[in-house]
């Protein structure tokens, strides 16, 4: 393996989700470089299918993008939290629904090459409606859409979130499913 | 739209890749938060596959997980550089093989909660194989994998990285392909 050994580690924020460390670092070849690592808490994403074959998305709105985005509900997990705790959790929060079973999709990296969160991606069925109960800095809108539907918003660019574009096709791709 | 009014911007960090900063917002019911946004270069992602139906991985450490990833080919744009110019560059840069087609897949946000990072994804055809050209800080093994190997890898967790899932499926799923 072609690891690289650190020579420094600086700690340059550390804040609400995320802390940024600017690693300075000697590569296998003997040549240094700086790497920037923000670090993240995990999170999870659902893929919430329906009897009918629809799926829940969520719209909020979203600094980093300067708009808001249509998403798979998701959310980080506090500390010591089980994912599919968090699943569930943020499941309920966001859009009200609860499941009756919440199994591994995939798991992944966001953005490796300069962050470390790990995305844990789940299938959430046999789904219930009740009261959502979003936090205090969320402002989110639910829709149900059919998967195909969804896979269309993918194809137009409607749908740009890497969780969302990943999980849908995980979903729509997992084994003994008809082609959409 | 429900955007956030802006009442205080603070650059914390200004780097090789990554600026962040820190915004105190205004959320539509009043209240009050603070958003750390990772302002990260614009990045492309190629899914490059061969008449043969194999797709070109390569594997490199990646300090934030601590570990080799197995990923697509990829980079980061340079100022003002055109994204299919940056998709052949990083291809050819990374794996040596240029692509007599390079055309847009889709695009999306890793992870718009707190970075604005936009990924462009290319599906390249058409391959004819040369000498690689890494970076200095590059190191790089590249692999040729029948498509289908790729998504088992995918499912078994193999491949964990979300620009590699996604455009991995995206290509699978695309229309008028025959079923993986």
């Amino acid at each position: 393996m072609k690891a690289e050994r650190t020579l420094n580690s600086r700690l340059v924020y550390e804040g609400r989700l995320i802390r940024l460390r600017v690693d300075e670092v000697a590569l296998p070849n003997g040549r240094r470089t700086v790497r920037e690592v923000v670090e993240a808490r995990g999170a999870v994403g659902i893929v919430a299918l329906d009897d009918e074959g629809c799926v829940i998305l969520v719209r909020q709105y979203r600094r980093p993008a300067g708009r808001e985005l249509w998403e798979i509900p998701a959310g980080t997990l506090e500390p010591g939290e089980d994912p599919a705790a968090c699943a569930r959790r943020e499941l309920a929060e966001e859009t009200g629904f609860t499941a009756q079973e919440v199994r591994p999709l995939a798991g992944f990296y966001t953005s490796p090459g300069f962050c470390d969160e790990w995305m844990h991606l789940f299938l959430a069925r046999g789904l219930s409606e009740g009261p959502q109960a979003q936090e205090d800095d969320e402002s989110i809108r639910v829709a149900r859409v059919p998967l195909a539907d969804a896979l269309a918003m993918i194809r137009s660019g409607e749908i740009c979130d890497a969780k969302t574009v990943a999980g849908l096709l995980l979903v729509a791709l997992r084994p003994g499913q008809p082609v959409p």
